[in-house]
């Protein structure tokens, strides 16, 4: 069946993934144009941006969009030893840098509830999660919205216990992708499933649309999820170098650089595991990993990674790069689209000879 | 192009990998005359074997086949204190078990160039091989016999090299793939690139023909990789529960009960790195893995590995399985073999419909 059947916000079968970072309005927005799927990353904005940002999308394309948040739990408690130790952790980094390193507290406790809220007034066409299933109230007031729901799994188990909640779409995230892993069930690191061996399990185990995510870059990669199961393809190394995206100088040139196995699985970050090219700060912080969890690792690193950016050193940058990295390109966005369907149909044929 | 154009002995896409241990030559003879290619793994068997097991091949088919060697580099220096660290770390355990350990020297010192005489003069269609690169009067030995040669990346470094050496096809091994890793440039825990991300990499990066393991499983990821650029899929693990197997009835029971995630990369069989199913051994060695380099601790674990199979005790066995092992079925080769294909021709249809 064809992809716009199945979802009629579906014009081609390419989801813009929410990048965090890079990812801006613009680039949302130039995707959409395109007729890919696009989303916006939000899960760092408050709620006033979210209405400000969103309001900006809408005045930018007429298309639907989509919009992502961090499913948060409640604060952990975290023993002040922890904090402290991971804190002293990063303080030469910020010596070194000329920074100061404040412990802020990370997120106001009512965040994720009050980002939920401004997500439901904007009305975007999907309301995408990542590391947990929202509660039931949550999940039924977006439906009753006209919102489709999508969440993110790493394992065959996530993706049912996403289905057994009514969510819409699931999102299968494969090993190769770059950013966070979206595992929300047992340890993070034993859920790096491969794309291609992922998907067909996932496709097999629910009955909702699956959209493929990890290691796709281009029209090949499309094609390839297509034949394992997904409805579409969700990439988001693909923009990195986007002229859309607000990448910076220093992360664009490690993405010219580096080679595909220089990525490394990392919670040094953020507390949580994340697939980026490695760097001083992942290669130091592996060997000597006192870090706090998520959120708390996230806000303490928050400062070293804007001022590693604008410094212009990728030394403390959160490099987030899925494993087909290499393979991406400078261009506009609907450049990159349009050589990602052109390159498909031609990955089709090819695929359509190699089989007879 | 289609893929018996550009490799006269490719049949259908599908080519069995060479499978030490469950892997026999009923398998193999089942596979080619399936349609298949089939290969048959070596690295274990002696010169003698070797030529046995290929004229009782010959006799059970008429198709070309292959044959697998890895490629040993001489003996490395071990500290004896090293080897006596492993023999006592394995102690307790084959105290367990009520058995004797050994500790054999691994191999005769000329065991890989007996075999390859054994291989040249048995004259398969294909040699292919592992863990490196023959050198290159070896290399062009085969070639002048009308075999052709067959390395295995894991990286697109790795792919460059054998194209270099002029091998004539690479086997790119994505990092869902089951058994041991080929990597021989660089660490193997950060050469597990994905088979969706390596392919198109490595087809873009090589002049001569792609053929792509690790995770392929069924007709779905047979098609995914035939549009990233790959010619044919190596299956192994899609083999595993075929009735031509050795396959123990322990090993069988762990295929049919685990999940995807419950894979591990472990080197604590062998001294090498190796994706399997997780049981008892690989979470305790990897808590506290005192091993020796390969092919030592090859030799220290055989005695363990055979007895915990015999005794029906999956604890001790290596476990070989990629991640898409659960999507494996107990069948024939050929009955494997037939439905591969029908449903290739089905995935193909839906990436069409899919896309357009």
């Amino acid at each position: 069946m064809s992809s716009t059947k199945v979802l009629p916000f579906l014009e081609l079968p390419i989801v813009l993934a929410p990048i965090a970072g890079p990812g801006t309005v613009e680039l949302t927005a130039a995707a959409c144009n395109a007729g890919a799927f696009g989303f916006l990353a939000c899960a760092y904005r408050t709620p006033a941006q979210i209405r400000d940002d969103i309001a900006r999308l809408r005045e930018l394309t007429g298309k639907p969009f989509g919009v992502n948040l961090f499913v948060e739990p409640p604060l952990p408690h975290v023993d002040p030893a922890v904090l402290s130790q991971a804190y002293e952790r990063l303080r030469p980094y910020h010596e070194e840098l000329g920074v100061e390193l404040q412990a802020t507290p990370p997120l106001p406790p009512d965040h994720y509830a009050m980002q939920v809220e401004a997500v439901l007034e904007a009305r975007p066409a999907v309301f995408s999660f990542i590391f947990g299933v929202p509660d039931a109230v949550t999940l039924q007031r977006f439906k009753s919205a006209g919102i489709y729901t999508m969440g993110t799994a790493t394992t065959v188990d996530e993706a049912t216990a996403l289905a057994r909640a009514d969510v819409d779409i699931v999102c299968a995230q494969g090993s190769e992708a770059g950013g966070h892993r979206g595992t929300f069930i047992g340890d993070a690191q034993s859920a790096a499933i491969g794309t291609l061996a992922l998907v067909p399990q996932v496709a097999d185990a629910v009955d909702v649309p699956v959209i493929a995510a990890g290691g796709i870059i281009d029209g090949r990669g499309i094609v390839a999820v297509l034949a394992l199961g997904a409805i579409a393809a969700q990439c988001g190394t693909a923009f990195l170098r986007a002229t859309e995206a607000s990448t910076t100088p220093a992360y664009r040139t490690a993405l010219t650089r580096a080679r595909a196995r220089d990525t490394v699985l990392t919670s040094a970050f953020s507390g949580r595991l994340a697939r980026g090219i490695a760097n001083r700060f992942t290669t130091e912080m592996a060997r000597e990993d006192r870090q706090a969890p998520y959120p708390f690792q996230n806000a303490l690193t928050r400062q070293l990674r804007t001022s590693s950016a604008s410094q212009g050193k990728a030394d403390f940058m959160s490099l987030w790069a899925g494993q087909a990295f290499p393979l991406g390109r400078g261009a506009s966005a609907a450049e990159i689209i349009g050589e990602m369907m052109q390159q498909a149909r031609a990955a089709l044929d090819d695929a359509t000879l190699r089989l007879r």
